[in-house]
């Protein structure tokens, strides 16, 4: 990723008007538009029914669109369906800062995931033109298509959405490219669409965080350092199917036993280093699966993330040596097959976390630096943009569920810091 | 079960004329007939595909209706399909000594399992019928239908077989009610064919031991001391599922490190018992059962089996405190589901057990007393009749496979074993 070099950073202040330094967010709108938003497609159990492409999610994109005007901004839907609003700068040549979050929900979701950053963005601009503040930087509000079925929207801006890919059918029952269509995107031209490196000053994400750090430590902003890589491993390890009446417990030889053994020191290992990492066994599997047959061969996926691949890398070469231990005691066989995931991970701009720190300062929160375990679109935005992202508590870490909630204060508060980073870096990025 | 009383043992061998306790069968000729019989749905993996119902099976008992004809046996098919071979004794009245074993296979299965006690009884037969020897009682060649998918012809021979199990699919695509029909039975019928308690004298079944036991050990014979019990229990742990990629190590209440540590603990403490109880985890499943979720829910099955209900019982008080420590340890909750399986063992007769140990000593071969860890026609004939099992070597006690192997010479000892016990039974159950 490319460094941003900022020689000029004690500019920052001196270059903003005090107006602009004291400029904060309309908390009560905010507030106000994501309970609007929550109506579309709200179920009897309290849940979002809101997927991509569904009758909800086509109503709230006109309900926003109508949002996005009355902040100033030129509206358009791009071929991949993604609602782009546009504000000019005064420095035409400058190359756009865009931010912005999604509008869809997982099905029986929340109201939270994505609207908070999408309707932050849009109070964010409601604000610089109630205040009549006009940016050097020409800004850029993206509310990506369908995040939460594959990131598809940011996918298709950055080239990464194959044709394939648009045939694979959403949550909505209806294609991608069916849904694309529905949105008012024209996904035959999508190639079209593709942006390159370059082509944005940079991309922020707010967003609640989908794990409970900073609602148990009681802070305010989260200083994203990144969306972690993913890399995902089967084990598998065979031993002799063999009939459970008829074997006495001395002449197995049940696979089961090591597997075992490899979910507790898969736990072990991952706990035995410093940092965030995290490692999870989700899924196990005996083969041929029945009460009455000692397994033959048992599989279990092992999923490591963090943000330094090297770090992945030391985990899960002590797994694998532990595995290949296991097998060897129990006198069965192990092998791995390496699932790719997301192996890359999407490091955001040291630069701009930088900014989001300070900025979050300036406003008397408080604030840490953390991982996203969690994939978002600023990971794909992350291929052609310096990004960063901010993260705001989501009680008790839920989401993806109708517990999740985030309070209209710390939802201020993280628009607030979203606007005071856009001002900032709209001075430092020239 | 009803104990038989000898107080005339002594007059065993008095009773027997020399040319009785000299009787042996025709080793080449049931090892030819066993081949033959190997040929009926012989597939190119060289596996036995001759699952009931199949024309295979169909064609496979005309060749065996002759070989009973042969043996000078009167033969019919019952209502349930089983074939049976009567030979009429020297005192009517006395009940007859029944025995028998199956023809068909599991698919893709091996020659031994079911022809070997099959093809000996007719051997036996054969055997008297050449030499000339009337025994008191009458004799009963039992062949039943579809041992391989739940012992069919025995559970309905002894009144066990409901309507509702006649419409379950055979692994010939057939219902149980389609197959009996095109095997010559009525299945319609099939409850006037019960059996009562006491209508015979005895019942033997001679069988490969589809442990390795007897192989392991060299030893000749297999004095089988009853069919084990079976108990399933399921054991389910509930964390709380969360993502994978936000929940920190510490933050997660992942129900897949108790139910590892529980598949452990199962093995140790059904190790830690003496005895020859098998517990066996074939099955565990976690849920949703995604790479990229920790688990809310893991459920496995726990097996035990034993001759002893209470011995079973222990085993499982000890997982179950387990289970339950684990769980608390962990924060995890547990619960147990009992699948009634198999929930009585069926014992052999210990006298009947006494005379195959001692027809095995008199024809020099050496025997050991065992449980059967498998299920048998015999276990649902104990329910109307004194039973035995005689147990000869198969090769690394592989079973339900092509590579099942006996030896003729193995073969011939359990048959001459047989054919020794029958005439032993014949003097003292009078």
């Amino acid at each position: 990723m490319k460094k941003i070099i900022l020689p000029f950073l004690f500019l920052i202040t001196i270059g903003m008007t005090r107006a602009q330094s004291d400029l904060k967010v309309n908390q009560e709108r905010l507030s106000n538009s994501i309970q609007q938003l929550a109506t579309y497609g709200k179920n009897q159990a309290g849940g979002s029914d809101r997927v991509a492409y569904s009758k909800h999610d086509i109503a709230a994109r006109a309900y926003v669109k109508e949002l996005m005007l009355q902040a100033g901004l030129d509206v358009s839907v791009d071929y991949a369906g993604n609602l782009i609003g546009k504000k000019a700068g005064k420095k035409p040549d400058l190359k756009p800062i865009a931010f912005g979050s999604h509008l869809d929900e997982v099905p029986n979701g929340g109201d939270y995931d994505g609207p908070v950053g999408s309707l932050s963005a849009i109070e964010v601009v409601q604000t610089l033109f109630e205040n009549q503040v006009n940016t050097d930087h020409p800004l850029e509000v993206i509310l990506f298509t369908n995040e939460e079925g594959g990131v598809v929207g940011s996918r298709a801006l950055v080239g990464q959405l194959s044709t394939e890919a648009l045939q694979v059918k959403s949550s909505s029952g209806l294609t991608q490219y069916e849904g694309i269509k529905a949105v008012g995107g024209h996904p035959d031209r999508i190639m079209e669409l593709k942006r390159n490196k370059g082509d944005l000053a940079a991309f922020l994400e707010l967003h609640i965080e989908q794990g409970g750090n900073l609602d148990r430590e009681g802070i305010d902003i989260g200083v994203v350092e990144g969306i972690v890589a993913i890399e995902w491993y089967e084990f598998t390890f065979k031993g002799f199917a063999n009939h459970a009446g008829t074997t006495p417990m001395n002449m197995r030889k049940d696979p089961m036993l090591p597997a075992a053994r490899l979910v507790l020191a898969v736990n072990e290992i991952v706990n035995s280093y410093d940092g965030a990492q995290v490692a999870t066994v989700g899924k196990i599997e005996a083969f041929p699966g029945a009460g009455n047959v000692i397994p033959g061969e048992v599989k279990l996926n092992v999923e490591i993330r963090d943000l330094s691949s090297e770090k992945i890398h030391q985990v899960y070469q002590a797994i694998e040596e532990k595995a290949q231990l296991l097998a060897k005691e129990s006198g069965t066989e192990v092998s791995v097959h390496h699932i790719e995931v997301a192996s890359k991970p999407a490091l955001a701009n040291p630069e701009i976390q930088k900014v989001i720190e300070s900025s979050a300062k300036e406003l008397g929160l408080s604030s840490m630096h953390l991982p996203s375990g969690a994939g978002h679109d600023a990971q794909e935005m992350a291929r052609i943009a310096p990004i960063g992202m901010i993260f705001i508590p989501s009680k008790d870490g839920i989401s993806h569920s109708p517990q999740e909630y985030s309070s209209p204060e710390d939802i201020a508060n993280g628009a607030n810091v979203l606007l005071k980073t856009i001002l900032a870096l709209d001075k430092q990025l020239q």
